[in-house]
């Protein structure tokens, strides 16, 4: 790590961690946002509640990394040791900071309610802290200097820490080493290609020593790329390379900023105001459960269906028994029936329908488990579209359908 | 950590978990293991593919603690650095297992194609290592001495982790300390209370010094409840309480194995031979995929219908205009209707159904954000019920009132 790229250690705080009874989805967040203002982030260490181990981290850290952000360990509890190891490590005593407890007292009030004498605890921060304020909750965090690097304590529940790290962590670390190698960092994700097809379509822009350096992630169905610039013209060069990009998976992305492939569709279609029905089997209502996962939807979501039996295909979508003997439940012609009896029931202008063999049971031969037909009806237009997915297991053979299924719509919207 | 409580550390590998594109899930489940057999986990480490650092964490928790486990970086590519580090943290050279290279030549054979040269990579390990076989992908792991303390090194693909965990590491482990501290774990799974009143009710089984040790972690509306018991007397001890937790949470266990609710219903549903049908709203299919993400339900789940709208509700399920025009969408009349109308359409047992205000819109004075109704229909009964969840996200309320109508169907079923 150079002069001109600092460095960083993270450090995960709390038993509930170390047994695995929560994730540390922290870590990574705040790294990804050091890094894309010019950070070198060298690590994350989990510890549980634990003075000696989480003093002796921060004290081993500190003396080595210009930036150290924890999180957890600041509730009013006698396990949460974050101020005590902070002011162990630093060599400081804890006070008591009057106005942070007549804030807590306050907040307490506010609710109708006595402060426990318990979180008088949360009062208590290591000599020489800057407080932060906690606007979501009610743990203060703090900064403190230790050795030759800098503490900064915040929150463990992500909506607190993030606020914290956004107001009050990062325009001090912007504002504290101003001569800190620049850094750019873009997204996409894409939808519709493989890992594999897009490494070959990537081609040298995925190298290692690639510059902006490019990072994929498969999520079963959609792909997200990252894209991290450093140097003096990072900006440019991470325009110009998103601008290739761009015109290289014009197909392929859904979006720069949001993930999740139904947040998109939805947005189209609450936009161009296009209703939307659907119709499940395989993937049992997993579909309908994504699309109405994004705000505003009822505008144009019409209802679905999750026909499960032969029997509800019939008298729910009016699938005939005729089509379902013949070519079986899972089969193109029984998505495309699917798709038009939802459009036909709900009125609606576009119906998705799914079908397929979700597995661990149920596969054959011809029809093997993982092997899903879509079939999509958007106005006049009938289309069906078949995948012979992996068999990764039932939960990823679902999810991977129904990011088919909505890519399926996303493209014929498109057109 | 006393001489009878082996300690260990974790370290998990790779630039896709620093970057945040994937989380570590590995650690806590290793872990988890770890402490249920008495070994004591001092910590997690997550690093990336840096050769350096990785080199000097294996020496820093080798000289440290007697178990070192590392995940990932096991791969064919150059990123793939975990054989190199734990080579030149033993102070040892790399070296050809030509009876691994033959492995992987035939893996690859069977699958019709050519070994890449990149993958002999593979077959390179740190003098004196023993190869641990992968009987699930393609990296092979090892067993290594360092110092005083022995790296396990696991390939980081989840599935791959855990069969070698249980099969390789967690036996020599067991036998390698044969004097350790005796250690038992359990866990207990809830529904249908909160967890300030299971805190009040579990009262001072919940305190730091109790024997067995009790963490609870609240999952949007189920609990789950680890008990760990630690000496000579552990499983004795365990099993005493666990009578005891049994007892006093009759109601509210629903599993002392499997975490999702919907799994346990959907066994009872199963084995039972109960039919059934959802009608869904706020939810909107939410519920349908939670059930059918049981495997074998297909036998008993007979269709939903996601009931968007109201027009939807009148239409499909029955539901009287004049029902929804005196008491809203959102109301305990209509949850009972469409439930009486699921259960009618679809000919089978049981029908669930949810209406309410998931937000993060569409909330009024009367009927707020987080406002749920369930209705149930069961054989001739009709109940229902409401909640006010907590208005804390979309999602989170929909998963919330997922779980309290599968605790009210699970609850009815007990009766």
């Amino acid at each position: 790590v150079s002069a001109q790229r600092p460095a960083a250690s993270l450090v995960a705080i709390g038993d509930e961690l170390l047994a695995g009874r929560i994730a540390d989805g922290n870590s990574a967040a705040i790294a990804a946002r050091l890094s894309g203002i010019g950070f070198g982030v060298r690590g994350f260490a989990v510890v549980g509640d634990d003075l000696e181990q989480i003093a002796e981290l921060f004290s081993r850290c500190a003396g080595r990394d210009e930036l150290v952000i924890a999180t957890g360990g600041l509730g009013p509890t006698q396990d949460d040791l974050t101020r005590e190891a902070a002011a162990r490590a630093a060599g400081v005593e804890l006070e008591l900071r009057e106005e942070v407890a007549a804030w807590l007292r306050g907040w307490f009030a506010a609710r109708g309610r006595t402060m426990p004498d318990s979180n008088l605890r949360q009062a208590f921060f290591p000599a020489g802290a800057d407080v932060l304020e906690n606007r979501v909750g009610t743990a203060p965090g703090f900064r403190l200097r230790i050795g030759r690097g800098t503490l900064f304590a915040l929150p463990g529940p992500p909506p607190e820490m993030s606020d914290m790290l956004e107001r009050a962590v990062l325009p001090w670390a912007r504002a504290a080493w101003p001569e800190r190698e620049a850094a750019a960092r873009g997204e996409f994700h894409l939808a519709g290609i493989s890992e594999s097809a897009f490494a070959e379509r990537a081609g040298a822009w995925m190298e290692r020593g690639a510059e902006p350096r490019m990072g994929v992630t498969a999520h079963t169905g959609v792909l997200s790329v990252s894209l991290l610039s450093r140097g003096a013209a990072a900006e440019a060069v991470l325009a110009a390379r998103s601008a290739e990009f761009r015109a290289r998976f014009a197909e392929e992305i859904y979006s720069d900023e949001q993930p999740d492939l139904a947040f998109s569709v939805g947005r189209i279609l609450i936009e161009r105001g296009v209703t939307l029905a659907t119709a499940e089997s395989c993937t049992g209502g997993m579909l309908a459960a994504r699309i109405t996962s994004v705000p505003g939807i009822s505008a144009v979501y019409r209802g679905g269906w999750v026909t499960y039996a032969d029997q509800a295909k019939q008298r729910e979508l009016g699938v005939e028994a005729e089509l379902l003997r013949s070519h079986g439940a899972v089969s193109e012609p029984v998505a495309r029936a699917m798709a038009a009896g939802a459009r036909r029931e709900s009125g609606a202008r576009a119906a998705l329908a799914l079908t397929g063999v979700a597995g661990p049971g149920g596969g054959t031969r011809e029809k093997p488990v993982g092997l899903v037909f879509c079939g999509l009806a958007l106005d006049g237009e009938l289309e069906a579209r078949g995948w012979r997915l992996p068999p990764v297991g039932r939960e990823q053979v679902r999810t991977y359908a129904v990011n088919a299924a909505l890519d399926l719509l996303r493209r014929a919207l498109a057109r």
